[in-house]
């Protein structure tokens, strides 16, 4: 793979593409909920969980397509799960991506709403595409609804407001927030992908588990981030490099990493997803 | 029907079996967003919603069963709209059901994400049934995501606060409001009992117009409830009841409710929704 930056904007724009549609049937509806919806959904967002649930596809069958809704259905999610977040009663964030955050520039009410109404559409997209038939399709919508809910992402953030508040962030702990916070959407776009693909149990288990261990190496790599970002606001809340220290939690990002690419460098067709490591955690 | 007050009671009872049921694989989750969740289901709700569905299942097919998982859904998404609804940035609602609200009592972090996760479930419910296959069960989950996204009640909200902002409240705008904020929920309610009774076209449309006119009866009996209970506050936010007056609400109410009822006694094995009938508008 060339120029990777190109082939992951390639991706950007098909995810975007296909969103942008999905949000088209909404056009008659209250303007304001419309806009709020697509404000938050196109703010310059990486991407990284609809490329990964396409990549998937694409390495175990040749085509990404048959994800595609899963993987515009996770992003919704993750969008509205950041939505939420921003609220004052949650992190109380001004700025998302340098921009005022959706109730910064819509107000409370508006933001509160256009988060629901995003989780809605998540679901609305992919049972739209369920109602079409296609292998897999019952079972993606199932491991996106589970890692969503209270046995995902929305109980791992009641542990972070918890383990923020309890101030005792160990390693083990802050593994067990972000397993449900962060990486339960990173486990189940790779699922979706296997289980559109037709994979079997063990491709589709050890493929999440490359997930599992991508997920950690990418909140480290995140938290990095945000260190250099938000200077100050960073140390507040518990993170990898104010829990382990800097040098540690640098080692423990390239361990998973490794341990990562190591999982996936098994596979034929492979070039993207090893780019992807290659270009999130090797430069 | 000689006993409509203890027919009912057996269906309420049902309905919360099944949901508390429907709750249990969570209980090994964060404490309190399980509890949190659980305050704002079991409140002593009318279970309207969910009797209606499953109601209409039983008319239409002698069982209710099959209606179960999407009526439980409906009732989750009702509580999950009612959490959000009473939040500080929304309707700031300190009681419920004359009980703190669920922000009064576990902050509205808590309740915030508490909502979330309802509606979350209500989906994981209605996937999982899916799942099982049976008829009309996609098409079910189908219409109560549309119920309750941007197509119905979420749109219904975003109306009710532009109304109340502007203040020119008609009887045609508030229609217009309550077709999505009111009555889309009890429409796939209706709709979702024929879908999994095998209905033709035809039925679920006529049915359907019994939930639109039922639920256009039921607001307007809300209004005057809400006007006994809160007094003042109830002439703040726009009502059919200081839009049309008290004598002409009253009346339009009955209208509704008269073309509803007209519509049901057409249908064989009709006891029960006659009796709600009754029960709600001829007391």
């Amino acid at each position: 793979m060339n120029n990777f930056s190109t082939e992951y904007q390639i991706r950007i724009n098909k995810v975007d593409e296909y969103m942008k549609e999905a949000l088209k049937p909404y056009s008659d509806c209250e303007k304001v909920l419309i806009d709020s919806m697509n404000y938050a959904v196109f703010n310059g967002g990486k991407r990284i969980r609809s490329i990964l649930c396409m990549e998937t596809a694409a390495m175990l069958s040749g085509s990404a397509e048959a994800a595609m809704p899963f993987a515009a259905a996770i992003e919704f999610i993750h969008a509205f799960s950041l939505i939420h977040d921003d609220l004052p009663c949650m992190d109380n964030a001004d700025l998302r991506r340098g921009m005022p955050s959706c109730h910064k520039k819509y107000g409370e009410a508006i933001a509160l709403l256009a988060g629901d109404a995003l989780l809605n559409t998540a679901f609305e997209v992919m049972i739209a595409h369920c109602k079409k038939g296609g292998v897999g399709t019952v079972e993606a919508m199932e491991s996106v609804g589970r890692a969503c809910g209270v046995h995902g992402m929305i109980n791992g953030q009641v542990r972070d407001i918890e383990l923020m508040a309890s101030k005792d962030a160990t390693e083990e702990k802050l593994i067990h927030l972000i397993e449900q916070k962060t990486m339960a959407l990173m486990m189940t776009s790779v699922e979706c992908g296997a289980y559109v693909s037709g994979a079997d149990e063990e491709t589709r288990k050890e493929l999440v588990k490359f997930a599992y261990n991508m997920g950690v190496a990418f909140q480290i790599r995140d938290d990095f981030e945000d260190e250099e970002e938000d200077g100050e606001d960073a140390q507040n809340s518990p993170n990898f490099i104010n829990t382990l220290g800097r040098e540690r939690a640098f080692s423990e990002m390239n361990r998973y990493a490794e341990e990562a690419i190591s999982i996936i460098s098994h596979y034929p067709n492979n070039e993207f997803i090893m780019g992807l490591m290659n270009f999130l955690f090797k430069k």
